[in-house]
């Protein structure tokens, strides 16, 4: 049965058509910064059209979108980036779509895919943060990302690991997303060049992209070393345009961790191997409502 | 039916002997610090014979220690205070007693009371941190403690605040509970001075006093936002013996807090009101093994 995943970004959105274990097509679209519910309604039934023309048409959507979100009512209660308030996604893309749809927020979804087919699937408890243009994690605990009372859990990129630090645009200082988003190393290098680039240099022992790099990794420590010591996860999963940086992340991550956890041992540390998780994360959201 | 409550601190062993809805003894012992199983079994034992003269003899017990604790099996895997590691605390304590022994982690069966008894019975999510000789948390998700995979969870008091501050037992620098715990406000006082003292010097505005509190303050306040934006708790309990300073933790704490979280809003935040948090719940440890 096929069923439609959907990922929205801030400037664009993702999405995959599933049938039961295969991806039958892959799809981009700029979000719809003037109408971004529009928007997403709009590509939500493109897409339910090509299934049609498929010859499969799509039994259920799951759509994910950034901010808070209550999953239960499918309400997306607020995206600061894409300025909504209150909108009852999941009433509107049913009634649109005619078919079962499931809301989710878009870091948790991606910790769902992570937990049922990623780097977290032998690990019941488990931490995935997304490192991009900002930094946010799914709490994952018994298979489940916990989203706290209200949908607010998981706002580690707002943990100050600087005090009166560099400003962050949330109005607070030295918040960790001011130090290690790809932004952030984007910004503090020089803002033409992309994170990715900044790394690369860094590796090439570029020294101000040296000083930059290992600032974010210092900054990256320090709040996955606070988020250790609160939960005790058993791994902690990273994700985001940044973990593309592979072991050039993930092995200097690791002995800053163990440095900073001087009593109790260090979780493992993996990188996500999925594509896309939160479009994957959408699709297991939609076909559990055919469960 | 009577049940034995024992929490095993550092210093001072407390207990409680209760039947279905009454403390009948309270009882407490100096901790043996050389051979601190063996102290706890002869209390546990003692307390047994008083239920039986009582004529109401003990038919399950629940022991709480601190350290890490895996409370399924009954072991107490490691305490760098009393200095023990992997003792099979329950097998020991049921083969000495005789009736049913439950063995919990001292600070998450303390959550556990504030969530069936305490200022938690309205919440289903929250956090209670205890601030005394250190500072720690049980965190509370649908009305029970969480303990993370291996018994290490809510080790807030060593949440980095001030990177590069001040030394630490652990070995690390700028641990919460190096400014904001009861010993730490006493010893960067005067440490002839409790923290209690320094806290009602504070209120009478004596400088130095009111330097160390308010420290210790944002130190708490730096944790607590940390703690908040990761779990996105309903409620914060405060308790341990700092709790006792009442409105003078309760209303700084609060105004710190807000003030740090720009973008969402602030847990309530309010204060124990048992006497005994993990007495009361090592009770109910021992009474769920009877239902």
């Amino acid at each position: 049965m096929t069923v439609i995943g959907l990922d929205v970004g801030g400037t664009t959105m993702k999405a995959a058509l599933t049938d039961d274990s295969n991806t039958l097509v892959t799809e981009f679209r700029p979000t719809d910064r003037t109408d971004p519910v529009g928007g997403i309604l709009d590509f939500a039934a493109d897409l339910a059209v090509h299934a049609t023309t498929l010859g499969t048409p799509a039994r259920a959507a799951g759509i994910v979108v950034p901010g808070i979100v209550d999953e239960p009512t499918g309400t997306a209660l607020h995206s600061a980036n894409l300025g909504w308030r209150n909108v009852p996604m999941r009433a509107m893309a049913e009634e649109r779509l005619g078919i079962p749809v499931a809301i989710g927020h878009d870091v948790r979804t991606g910790g769902l895919a992570e937990a049922v087919l990623g780097a977290g699937r032998d690990a019941h408890d488990f931490v995935f943060m997304a490192i991009g243009t900002g930094i946010a994690a799914a709490l994952v605990i018994n298979n489940t990302p916990y989203p706290g009372v209200a949908g607010w859990s998981g706002e580690i990129g707002h943990v100050v690991v600087r005090p009166n630090g560099e400003d962050c645009a949330c109005g607070n200082r030295g918040c960790l997303e001011t130090y290690a988003s790809a932004a952030a190393i984007s910004r503090r290098y020089d803002e033409n060049v992309p994170a990715e680039e900044v790394i690369a240099r860094a590796e090439n022992n570029e020294e101000k992209a040296q000083h930059i790099w290992s600032e974010a990794l210092d900054a990256l420590a320090d709040g996955l070393a606070a988020t250790t010591l609160l939960l005790d996860p058993d791994l902690i999963v990273l994700g985001g345009g940044l973990a593309k940086a592979g072991p050039a992340l993930l092995t200097p991550l690791e002995t800053r961790l163990v440095v900073r956890l001087k009593f109790r041992p260090s979780p493992r540390l993996l990188l996500s191997n999925l594509d896309d998780p939160a479009v994957k994360g959408a699709t297991i959201l939609a076909r559990r409502l055919l469960a």
